[in-house]
Order: structure tokens, then sequence, then C-alpha cells
């Protein structure tokens, strides 16, 4: 029986979790679902967007997540399926699956998305407010239990490009262009430690520099103004406690840090803050 | 193996809930556990009788819901089980089952209910100060693995009415007496995402307010001074971001929100709060 | 299959938590996972040292606890597992599991250690930010799978005396020495209630205070000076509403609460104060 995951901005109080469980294990009695994270900031399609791209290539294969971060519910939104290196990923199509999204594609691998209409697979009434608990979590477990997407509603163009049917939201708009020079780009993520995770890939960093042989300069644009952070270290206490530092972190994106603290902090840093390579 | 749900002011930070599970998988090793929510406030009772009455209807027959908000652990309360609506719930007798109680004696189900003190289904020794981990995830256990709750303990006149035994607490002061006019409600429930919701159910608005056909006017007392909300709408985006709306909710309740932000913040709600329908 | 519980700082916002379950279910597909506590205050290796201590003795034989509290990941600091009373730990070796050894020492129980070093058991390559991911999942999936720990790294001498190899971290110190007065302790843990947890264990108290006959007094040092609390109490409400109060907590340590509030901050108490029977 495949995994389910669950990704919201539900949080912990109100039950709204747990009813997704129900409702699951009502048309799946034999699934196992895993949260993913449930404290995303209210409404915050990047942050999801990122917990979902930073997760899903640890998951088993037919493993189906159910992302509901959903500030438009009940409003014009669609409501989708994709199918991608052999898992599934269902939720609302407001960017919050569009950097998993443009990640299959760069890679070249098959992706394939259908919109839920078919009303056999949700509860019946569909509220206008808890789409979570109507149609995603019955479609994932659904899913989960065999059901052909195909059966779901009707099949999408799959792609985030001009041609494409699926919305990029606002994540694309922070994720690198290809006309970004290299080693250019935007702090993507604060995690809950402070660190500043940059859409920049180490490893097309100039090699001395990845390998910590020859430490480069990344200039990052802070609330105090432009300032350098060297890198990239092995680890965090490569640096004095209390100072800067940028490592390669744990999903091959370059991260700020700050030995022992917050570099959010510590640095004035948010997301969308730009950054660049000053001197490899 | 039936579900059983664990609902606490426990947090993530101390390892009680974790505890809980362990007892239960000691006793019950091929349960299945799920959190309904464990943030609620501490202590708050009404809080904690919202998300059950809220989730319970989504779950499979059989599930046992475990609940300990428990501000009176150690005391003389009472520690009972709940049969209902193919379910049973465990906990404190202080209230925290009577939202669901109420409902299933409204609708004229069968309800029964024990008072759990046979000391064989209990840990021992019992604590004074965490009868979550001694009293209720054992029983609940147990109760997964078949055993007749007649077995723990006396059978208890299963009625929130003066002739019954069970405890009202705090929460049925909120609920709506039958001298209330229609249209008359409090407000019972905020939300994490500042989502207020009411007790007044939207089916028993006039049937046009229900449809959004003619949108009535919820009179709303707040901070502020009284107020005026119109609704029904269909979503929370019926109107312009940062307005107030009403809709119904998930659960078939009349909820005042605003569009894009905390209706509890905006306007000054809090629980409690008195609602009437001025004009229909 | 045994369970695997997880202890970590690692929040709900950004799902790391969720791909630590990942990856020990790509590995143990039939495993069951309980988190212990995820809102462990980052980098508290005391905090969670008592969670863990406090827990463990709840669950089945068999069970492997895996806690990732590790503010030093990437430096020097070693990787373990331990197998005491018929469980297993995993994580680093900077004084999360100290309590646990301990406890397991005092009691003479036998406990053997090994270094985390083959790197067969980790994934590849190693991150130097995320060992949870990296090192301690895969390593307590694949305890749960079966595989011995011998095959896992050379043994250590498991123990904190001189003569042992494991680290003791900051938890020792607030630990009683043997040199130590009865009745003479430190307040370890304040859990989320405000309960301020010592180290003082009731059942080591005069008997007459033990049992609640005649309570004896405990000179507590407050932010705000020396003060008197009265106990043991058989609960909470012993005592009036607002007041303070000692009782027995539910791990048989003597604990200073406020019934209906927060010792800690009515009392103005922390971890590290001191306390001292002042008349038993």
């Amino acid at each position: 029986m495949p995994l389910i995951t669950l990704t919201t901005d539900f949080g912990d109080a109100d039950g709204f979790v747990g009813v997704l469980k129900g409702v699951i294990f009502g048309i799946c009695p034999h699934g196992r679902v895993v949260d993913l994270a449930h404290s995303i900031p209210d409404g915050d399609i990047i942050h999801a967007a990122y917990v979902l791209r930073n997760a899903y290539l640890y998951f088993p294969p037919g493993t189906i997540h159910i992302a509901v971060v959903d500030p438009g519910v009940g409003g014009g939104r669609g409501a989708i399926a994709l199918r991608a290196v052999d898992q599934f990923f269902v939720g609302p199509d407001n960017g919050l699956l569009a950097w998993v999204v443009r990640e299959v594609e760069a890679a070249g691998e098959e992706i394939r998305a259908w919109s839920l209409e078919d009303e056999r697979f949700h509860l019946s009434p569909v509220s206008s407010t808890f789409h979570g608990r109507d149609i995603f979590a019955p479609v994932g477990a659904f899913l989960a239990q065999g059901v052909d997407p195909a059966e779901m509603g009707p099949e999408l163009r799959a792609s985030l490009e001009p041609e494409g049917e699926l919305s990029g939201g606002p994540v694309v708009d922070l994720l690198p262009a290809p006309s970004d020079p290299a080693g250019a780009g935007r702090v993507i993520h604060v995690d809950k430690f402070g660190n500043c995770v940059t859409t920049i890939e180490a490893a097309l960093l100039p090699p001395p520099m990845v390998s910590g042989e020859v430490p480069g300069i990344l200039e990052v644009e802070t609330a105090g103004g432009l300032r350098q952070v060297k890198g990239l270290f092995p680890s965090y206490d490569s640096v004095e406690a209390g100072e800067a530092v940028a490592v390669e972190g744990s999903s091959g994106l370059v991260e700020i840090a700050v030995n022992g603290g917050s570099a959010a902090e510590r640095l004035g840093l948010e997301r969308g803050a730009r950054l660049r390579l000053a001197r490899p």
C-alpha cells in the first residue's frame, strides 16, 4: 500500500488534519499517512512549494503527496492531480506544485496532469471552504486504492510553459531564469532555524569553491545593504560561533547560515533577497 | 483494527503524546492512531469539544476517540467512556464530550456511558497528574482490542438532561437554547485562520439566504460595537479582499470570515460573541 | 515490526520530519513510526534528554528511539547507537542520550554502544547539515529491519564514567551528584503548562511527606529570591487556584506547580534553579 503524505497550513489546533486522515482511512483502510508539514504559514504557497520540492525524492515509488495551501478555496482555481517520477501530487492548481513540475520538466522526465472534476471521487456535498477534506483527501485515497487518475477528470497539458495548462503561481518568479548569470539567485526559503536556502545549485559553482579548497564570496542583499559571505564551507561550525557562512545545504542548494544562530535574524535576510557570486 | 484518535492540549515539546502512543501500542500492537489536535489552548475544554464535534462524523465506524483536556486531573471529576453512532469517546467528564452528546441526543440516537473505575484497565500505579497516560490511553487501547466497556465500570445515565449523569461543563452554556430565536447564536470557535465559527446552523436560515440568492444580514457583537455582515455567500472570495463575509462553513455552521485575512482580528471577534439575523 | 520513535527540534514547518519518515519507510516498508516531540527548542539537548528519559519506559521491547537535536551537525561529535533495556537509542553523541544512560547504569542494567561509521547504512552522499536524514533515520530503519548494530561500526565503552567513551554533554551537570544531600536538586524541565519538574525523586523523601500525611516544605530558588513551597500533595487542586504546590509528577520526580496556572511564570522559575528540603 503506497504512502500518502500531507502538506498543509492547517496547524495542530483545529482538527483539520485529523479529519483529512479520517476521510482517507474511510476510503483506504490500509493506507499509511505521513505528515510532511502542517505549520506552513497561512496561505504561503511558496513555502509549501519549497517543502514539497525538498521532500519528494526521499519517498518511495508510488507515494501520493496531498498538498493543501489554498487561499483561493471555493473560488476559480483548478484542482489537479499530477503523475511524475512514479509518484502522484494532488492539490489546488495555484503554484503549490510548480517547483516540482519545473524540476521534473528540467530533468526531461514525463509529467501528466488531470483536472479533478469527477464528483464520484469527492465527498458529497463539497463545501466551499474545505476542499482538503472534500476533494483532495478522497482523491488521494482513491489513487492509493489504485484508481486510474484518467477516471477522475480530463487530462491537462502538463507544463508551466506558455502552451501548458498548469499554474506557476508566485513560485516561478523566484526561481532562476535561463538568462540569469551563473551563481546568481534568490533566497527561496527561511527554515525554522533561520537558515536561508537559496536557489543557487551548489554543484554549478566553480569546482574549487564547491570543494571548499578555495572559498569564494557571495554578495547578499540584506536589510542593512550588501553583505559578503564566504563559502562554501563543509559545515556550520567551519566558522566561529555567530559568524555567517555559506554551505551546501542538504538539498544541494547553497544555504546562508550563521554558526549557532539565525542567519535570517543576524543578517536581516528575507525570502526573495538576491545573491550573486562576487568572487569565485 | 479500529482507528484511535487523540485530542489533547499536550503540544509537541514534552513527549506527552508520544507516551500515550507507546502505552497504546503496548496494549494494542496493531492499532492505528490518528492525531486530531494537540495544540488545543491549555485547559480549553470548549475548544476541544468543538474539534471533536467537528471531526467524529468523518471517521469510520468503530473509531475510538480519546480526548484529554483535563485541567482538573487528579481531582474529583469523573472518567468516562461513551458509545454513540458506532464510535467510542473516552475522556474526563468535564464537558469535553458534551457537544457530541448534545448532537447525538438531538438526533435521537442511542448513547451509553460507563464510569472508568476498574483498575484492571489502567496503568498501575495511576499518577495524579497524567491520567491521559494512566487511564485514558490504556482504556482506549483495550476498547480497540475489543474489551466490552461494561467490564470497565458501572454504567451511567448517559444524558446531559437533569436526570442524566454526564457533565455539560462550560460548553453547553454557549450552545443555543430551545428558547433562542431562529438565527440567533454565538461565536463558538475561532480557527487558526481567524475564521469565526458560530452555533447557527446554515440550513435553518431562510432559504433565499442559504442559497445566496438574496443575501441577508447578520448583526454581530464585536469589540467595537454591533456590526453588520452580509451572507451567506458561496465562498470567502465572494467579497473584496479584506471585506467581511458570512459563509456556510465546512460543518454546516455559519462562519464569519474576512477574505484573505483574520475575521477575529479585523472585526475584534471573540468566542462567545452574540449574533442574530438582522434581515433575512 | 518494532516501533521507531522520533525526537527532534525540527518543528512542523519545513518538512524535515516527513523526510525522515520517507527515508525510514523506503528502507523498512512495514515500520511504524511514533513522534515523541518535534518542538524541542532549537538545539536544546537538555530538553530532549529529559523527554527521552521520561518516555522510553512506556514503549514496548524492541522500540528504536531516534533522537536528533544536533547543533554540532557536520562537526566533530560522534554518531552512536545504544542498546539498553531491550531498546535501541540512535543519535548524536552530544549528551542527548546521557540521562537514559545514567539511569540505566544506576539500575545496573547492561548497556552497549556502537559508533555509526559504516557507510553502508547511511544515505549517499551524506550532507554536512542533515544527519537526521542521512545517518540517523537510515540506521534506525536498518535496526528495525534486524541488522546487528555490531555491523554498523566499532563498539564503544558504553559509559559516562571517566573510563567510558560516551559524552555526558550539558545534561549530567544538572543531575544530582552522589555527594548531594537527600532532597536537594534542580529544576530540570519546564513543561508547556509551566510545571517545573525537578531532579528530586519523590520516593526518596521522608515517608510522611511522600504519603502527604505531613506535608513538608521545599525551599526553591526563584527569580525573586528563596521561596517555600508545600508538598507533596496528591494533586494540583489540593491547594487554592493560583497557589503553588509540590506534587509527585507523573515520572516519580517532584514537580513544582501552580493550580490552574504556570509555576514557571508565577514563581519566576527556570531550568537549573536549585531546591532543597527545608523541613520534612
